[in-house]
């Protein structure tokens, strides 16, 4: 992280795709292969130990100074990635990072959790 | 809302309890009422359509500059609102708005649905 963040997307580490405990025996948490694959495109993103949604993962959020926040959940990410990179870009790219349901990939429109409006007032 | 904003809580005013459409009939959504008595409380909140978290109404949001972000479901306006206004007043309290598991209302522990870190670097 830096003082000037535009945008940032969080994924948690700590994330597995399902809560039943059947991923128990990996050796690597969903959402640390997340994050892996992710680096290994290139794409920027911060590493967090548990967003608390453990019920919905694999979960990141999208989010930025003046801008809407986006959490998502229930990622593969052997599947997602694509998806997850094509919505980031979107969200880079819309006014106050504001996605409206149909601009986001149609594989991540059931998978929000929440969205939050931004802190500054809206011009 | 204002330019120097301390806390934040954010109220969604449009939902249900249960997403089942059981609660289609009511005058009021569950969030415009859980709002109402707020109000009535003198607890200050602002008011927001649809965090897009319908599956686990009511929803709101404890946030603020440099601080964690709580997202909180599933909470009654019948039966809450003590809890609410305490988790309020310990988040408003707590450094970086840092609420550990034993510190928040014990009825509200269940009904997290995600918390997220502030976007500043944690000093």
């Amino acid at each position: 992280m830096c003082d000037a963040i535009e945008i940032e997307l969080v994924v948690c580490t700590t994330c597995r795709m399902s809560a039943d405990g059947t991923g128990a025996q990996q050796p690597l948490r969903d959402g640390a292969r997340l994050s892996a694959a992710l680096s290994a495109r290139g794409i920027p993103h911060v590493r967090q130990e548990c967003l608390s949604a453990c019920r919905r993962g694999c979960v990141v959020v999208l989010r930025g100074p003046g801008r809407w926040t986006y959490l998502q959940g229930e990622l593969d990410p052997d599947r997602d990635l694509d998806a997850l990179e094509t919505m980031t870009a979107a969200y880079r790219a819309a006014p106050e990072g504001f996605l409206p349901w149909r601009e986001r990939p149609e594989s991540l429109r059931r998978n929000i959790i929440a969205r939050i409006p931004p802190m500054e007032p809206v011009k």
